[in-house]
């Protein structure tokens, strides 16, 4: 069983009411990777600079991530800075430097077209719905996305949604995009957009996943789970992309799909920020049980 | 297994995005009895006025509920008016007429003097420290307040939280309690002043139950239940009451305390509002299992 990430490596500068660090290694595609590496095998396609050498690549190689699909270009790595005040639920960008990450087009190596699951993290719709054109094979598509897109880029993101299997976004993103405050309604009108389920994130509360009528074998019932409050918090980033990753990657390690149950499973564990002594942990679902005819 | 409530009985002026009702019988001692009623014998001890009559009486004469502890004033029942905006999570209060509630010293009727739990529900902290004090076979004291108690009257607040088991609030009056922005950090300064469990309200979101060390025999691990998400949801005030009330409802279904389990259990609903016709759902926590030595 395989994943395949699509999305941002970058070197980050964070500031949290804990601390500051700069040029750390971070992106949806790390933090996505390094958390599913723990459950199954994974396959990153990125984009990175002259600046991402063999120090940047051990932190993949050493978890077994096959990163033949990191397309190494001219310029410098995609760069973000961000700072977090007491409520560690949101950040305030400081900058974003696109750098090698603007002329992107995500080539597919051969060797990942068997890949069975596979996962859009946040980057341009276009960008997304042609990997996952690319991918003939894959069971299961999982997509993150932002208001950035959703504002800017709504007509390419809802062709995008038509190909995904499910869509992982929070409470603010839902709401833009359904154009509809309240919480299950909206999420039934982005269901509406093509997803087969919707993950709705809620930082700190957890996570509600929302099924389209019969998706999956499972019919339509909203599935709530809760996080675990911790009393330290120093770097938020990446525990969305976490989340993802141990969402997909649990229901990667189910054999057959669909099946009739649903339970609650994974975890994991942001290990890749100096400011991060404290591993953030989420849950994610995966259905298990035996396959329905 | 019976349980006294000392609150609030009302007549409310209530808008929400879903309409108007003017003078409707609210107050949180009239939602948690009638939520409660579902589940146990309860007893009620408020004030009222001139204008609550035999109508109002039958509401919880009704659900056999005990009003020998209402006592009658001259003048009128407590009235408050609010509006709710899109965002159902918080009220923006309109008026707020005291009336008879000014004057109001809590009787307990003697044929009360054997319940063995009480609820504090929001009022005047020092009304609720001298009921509790009046209460000497009592096995169990939930106790609810709100930010303009914590703001006006912390030191009285803070006698009443030493005689209180278990304390229900929300999040942010939590950390204005603590001076904590992190909620589990300030779930434990909130405990070191007195209660032996907190119960975090996150309103949509669901609920924290936070133990003192050791507490009830279960340790300090917090647990967090989520709620069931509605499509509709036309008048939230009294949730918060009717939660309380199923908490309590479910401990007092207990025979044996302290017990060594955890388990989820309790529901219930608002059917006091006109404009309420879908029911507010909330989860209380039960422990359940063999008595410890």
């Amino acid at each position: 069983m395989s994943i395949l990430v699509v999305g941002s490596v970058a070197f980050d500068d964070v500031t949290s009411p804990s601390g500051s660090v700069k040029g750390i290694l971070a992106g949806a595609a790390t933090y996505f990777s390094l958390a599913a590496s723990y459950f199954t095998k994974v396959r990153v396609v990125a984009v990175v600079g002259e600046d991402f050498g063999a120090e940047q690549e051990q932190v993949f190689l050493k978890r077994g991530i096959d990163i033949r699909g990191i397309e190494h270009a001219q310029g410098k790595t995609f760069r973000w800075g961000g700072t977090y005040g007491e409520n560690l639920n949101e950040a305030k960008t400081d900058f974003t430097d696109l750098n090698v990450f603007q002329g992107f087009q995500p080539r597919i190596p051969q060797e990942y077209e068997d890949t069975e699951f596979l996962f859009l993290a946040n980057i341009q719709p276009t960008l997304q719905a042609d990997v996952r054109r690319k991918m003939n094979r894959v069971r299961l598509t999982g997509c993150d996305t932002m208001n950035y897109w959703i504002k800017g880029a709504l007509a390419e993101l809802r062709e995008t949604l038509k190909l995904v299997d499910v869509l992982l976004i929070n409470d603010t993103e839902t709401k833009m995009l359904a154009g509809e405050t309240n919480l299950p309604r909206a999420a039934n009108k982005v269901l509406a957009m093509g997803p087969q389920a919707l993950v709705i994130k809620h930082g700190e509360y957890g996570a509600t996943i929302f099924f389209r009528e019969g998706a999956f074998g499972i019919g339509r019932h909203p599935f709530r789970a809760p996080t675990l409050p911790l009393d330290e918090v120093k770097d938020p980033t990446g525990a969305g992309d976490c989340f993802g990753a141990t969402f997909v990657s649990c229901w990667s390690s189910v054999t057959e799909l669909p099946s009739s149950a649903l339970a609650v499973g994974g975890f994991l564990v942001s290990d890749a920020s100096p400011l991060g002594s404290v591993p953030a942990i989420w849950f994610g679902w995966v259905r298990v049980g035996s396959t329905e005819p």
